[in-house]
């Protein structure tokens, strides 16, 4: 078999002004950046304003495990299915940030058969999104210390200031500093820190912007502290957020590219999904309904955490309406739900995979809480046995959920067939009455108790008393309406990664709560939340090389 | 008048293929990054080879005034006469750095009726060369710190680390932190510093590589630090450089962009100009040569570090010889130089000109000693009274050199056509007998004293005890034989920025040794210098903004 940037090198790319055109776009609608990358322009968006949008299917998936469960690789792979079905499908996913690639993930754009290319260049800086995140937010960063050494009329509290620099880079060596060292010349000393790029609110905001406008308006909503007297100091107070706004004149701008099998594939933005919401932008997900019939998308980590900020931050903004949801599983992931050790997951076990197959139970049951009909897709694996997909299958008929088995990595989109067609089946045959899960005016409390409840099975929501005291705050700043972001493990369905499977009789405790007042949303933190990672002790970019030919090596 | 944001949007720009196919080059030699920008391919190097190159012309300066002399706008303005007088000319500038856009420049492509467009996007992300090397540079700065938290197996001593992180920000609170705070998960506690991304060693590597081999190999060999035994430590013992590279696949790639009068113009590349050599990159001006009948090409500051850089660093590693250079004056920053104060400059004053004209004397004189012919250019003012004008050019006449009037960033290509009438002629009627000012194999202090007393006028050089040691560490390391780089101030021949016109009888005084092992050259420091600029009260980022229509406010 083989690695995926060398089926990535191989890959048979057409010129993207091809793929362009194949879905209406005209010569002045994109930018281009290279033969195999462009951005398309926001006035496709008004021109094609009257037009049906296509039908929206969001990719999902239970918990996460370390076995993998490759729902960027069905994403694409559906995609690629549908067009092999002669159906107009455009893919909407997240750029990867460069920092994880070096890391240990070393590069993210799908797998297998079923990859966006040119990997490497998705992977890399691609069209230079991040980097203009990276600059508006230090450009704010850098603003606020130099307002401070400038004689500070906004009497900004140094102790309070809650905005911080970001890099996209994996160093854990910035996580927490001291700034302002050297003297008068050097500004105030204070604690610091950096996150990386994705985890910025900018990226946030970019998500859930409609235009270059709203962008900069949300911008100069930041709140990045408070003064002396306890009151928010925000980014427009700063006037910087129209140099902001200029930085991200192209970045607000979404990117086409293709995948191996030449389905265009609109790729832009990627916030955290913990911290924030964790999905493509809305204008990617608006662009690919008006440019294609179907517009395949996703969203990050498990259902619990990826698909309900989708659906009640990213489709409450956007008013967009979900057609279809797909689950994506395996059998080994489920099995580790079930309490198989690594060594095991490749011994066929239907008693594990019994034990386990509650994850993906209460998965679907919350996706029909939105209205929304599912599909299940079994990611499959050379060790899964028959007997053991046969469960599984017998499992979702009892459900009355349809089930497809994936194959994409290994075949591309004809190994999705299957699945597309069920997809197609449930978007002729099921309609989805959409609603969010809860009304955002309701108080803070209230709205968190309604997601534990219903998404996660908690028995009920505690909260430390810094928790309660910041929820005061947020209601004393009228922003109490704005809609939940949930930060827990991504691994189970409570807030203890150790309750795999269906946990139930817990309790969710409630350690922060903040507010991204310019993206629009309440961050609710049940943990600790890494927002800058480090470097393992062998990195990626050790693997890393590209030789005199041009051949790229150890990206994968 | 209009202002050069304004003068700049109006522009009626050619898409770039047709600036590239006017030098002959093809569809597949180009990337384009939008309509107005691309990338060349350095195939076209290969190519070429054997065709001959263009003349080569460098405008240089006197040392700068708060005055203005207008380098890049005379530069831009010289390659734009020269296409009114149908000769094929191609400019090769510097990129501009973000950081000092948002502080006190504003931007920085040229002014007037001579700059480079699309200015918004040169000014802002252009085809991001910056970010790439503030990726590649922070790669290695979090490798550093990751190889020491994960055992240190090199044993590299903390408190010796010379390599530091880069953000394209002017942010002072980040000139010296402290890294690595609360406990074990984030590494190991010390002090560490940020630089501007330009004063990166990567970006004066980018500048001095033949290809992207050279460029990984000399990345591989910038000097990192020294472990606990005292020994160096190089870049390639960490491993990283192949990912460096990688990262850096398309920066190495010279930019085409145009002027306003459609002049073909590639930017590339921009180092700091006293602690680097302050010139656009080899593959820029070698791809100029290759494209052009006439390169033009420009060097930092004034003829004392920019020039003296762009000959014995620059030339020598590109082996470049220079057919021509011009000096670029004004009326009032010579003035300026003959003591007239900021208001002062405006009153016709031949006194304060004939004291001041040294510079230009001393100047001329240097570049005399390389053996290329030189011509003056007075770029002119409407404050300049004729009285003025006639007293340089005799001034001129009488040193057997070639004087022009430019009126370049009024009248643009028009206004520089007696200048490019003189070039021309200098370029049939002189011959070039360029030569470097000493040989890179004699010692350091040797190589020291020449530039000292040949360009400076300086009587001498001291040494404090810290650069004496250094020298010796040079030494040992067996990287004495480099090329000099002198960091000083660059308002004076000297190194005491008040001594303006021509200094006489000082010495200079070197307070530190470095040495650049990737870029290949020996820095030599006689003051402090500030590779972290901060932001001024109100920054020109407060002024910048983006409108709904596009008009791009501030930049100018």
């Amino acid at each position: 078999m083989k690695s995926d940037i060398e089926i990535a090198q191989s890959a048979n790319m057409k010129p993207i002004v091809e793929i362009a055109e194949k879905i209406g776009l005209k010569d002045d609608d994109i930018e281009l950046y290279g033969k195999y990358k462009c951005k398309i322009s926001l006035d496709v968006l008004k021109r094609e304003n009257d037009k049906k949008d296509g039908k929206l299917v969001l990719v999902t998936a239970i918990n996460p495990t370390p076995a993998g469960e490759g729902k960027s690789t069905v994403t694409v792979g559906l995609g690629q299915a549908l067009c092999k079905l002669n159906k107009n499908s455009v893919i909407a996913l997240r750029e990867p940030s460069l920092g994880p690639v070096f890391g240990i993930k070393g590069g993210a754009a799908g797998g297998g058969y079923s990859q966006v290319v040119p990997m490497e260049d998705i992977n890399l800086h691609f069209t230079g999104d991040m980097h203009a995140i990276t600059a508006a937010n230090n450009l704010l960063a850098a603003a606020i210390d130099n307002h401070i050494h400038q004689g500070n009329a906004l009497r900004i509290d140094s102790r309070r200031i809650i905005f911080k620099r970001v890099m996209d880079m994996n160093d854990r060596a910035l996580r927490h500093i001291v700034v302002g060292m050297g003297g008068k010349p050097n500004g105030f000393l204070r604690e610091d820190g950096f996150m990386i790029t994705v985890a910025s609110e900018i990226m946030a905001i970019l998500c859930l912007a409609n235009d270059l406008m709203d962008l900069k308006e949300r911008m100069g909503n930041i709140l990045i502290g408070y003064n002396l007297d306890g009151e928010p100091v925000y980014c427009r107070e700063l006037g910087v957020q129209g140099a902001m706004g200029l930085l991200m004149k192209d970045a607000v701008k979404p990117n086409l590219v293709q995948t191996l099998e030449n389905t265009p594939a609109i790729i832009h933005g990627g916030p955290f999904a913990n911290i924030a919401h964790g999905c493509n932008s809305i204008l990617a997900t608006k662009m690919a309904l008006k440019l294609g019939d179907y517009a395949i998308t996703e969203a990050g980590f498990g259902a619990d955490l990826g698909a309900e900020k989708f659906l009640d931050i990213k489709c409450r903004y956007g008013e967009l309406k979900p057609d279809c949801v797909v689950i994506v599983a395996t059998i080994r992931a489920l099995k580790h739900h079930g309490g198989a050790s690594k060594d095991e997951l490749s011994n066929p076990d239907v008693e594990k995979l019994s034990k386990g197959i509650g994850n993906l139970e209460k998965q679907i049951e919350n996706i029909k809480k939105y209205g929304v009909p599912v599909v299940v897709a079994i990611n499959k694996f050379v060790t899964d046995s028959q007997e053991e997909v046969e469960y599984i299958e017998s499992f979702c008929n009892d459900l009355g959920v349809d089930v497809a088995l994936a194959e994409v990595w290994e075949k591309g989109g004809e190994g999705g067939i299957p699945l597309a067609e069920k997809v197609l089946n449930v978007l002729e045959n099921k309609e989805s009455r959409f609603k969010c899960l809860y009304e955002k005016e309701l108080p803070i409390k209230d709205k968190m108790n309604i997601i534990a409840r219903e998404i996660y099975g908690a028995n009920g929501v505690s909260y430390t008393k810094a928790a309660e005291k910041q929820i005061k705050d947020i209601e004393k700043l009228g922003l109490a309406k704005l809609p939940i972001c949930v930060a827990k493990t991504q691994y189970s369905l409570s807030d203890n990664p150790q309750l795999l499977g269906k946990p139930k009789d817990f309790d969710m405790s409630v350690r922060e709560v903040r507010v991204s007042s310019g993206a629009g949303f309440i961050v609710v933190l049940t943990g600790n939340v890494m927002t800058m990672p480090g470097l393992p002790k062998v990195p990626a970019a050790n693997r890393m090389d590209i030789l005199e030919d041009g051949t790229i090596e150890g990206l994968f």
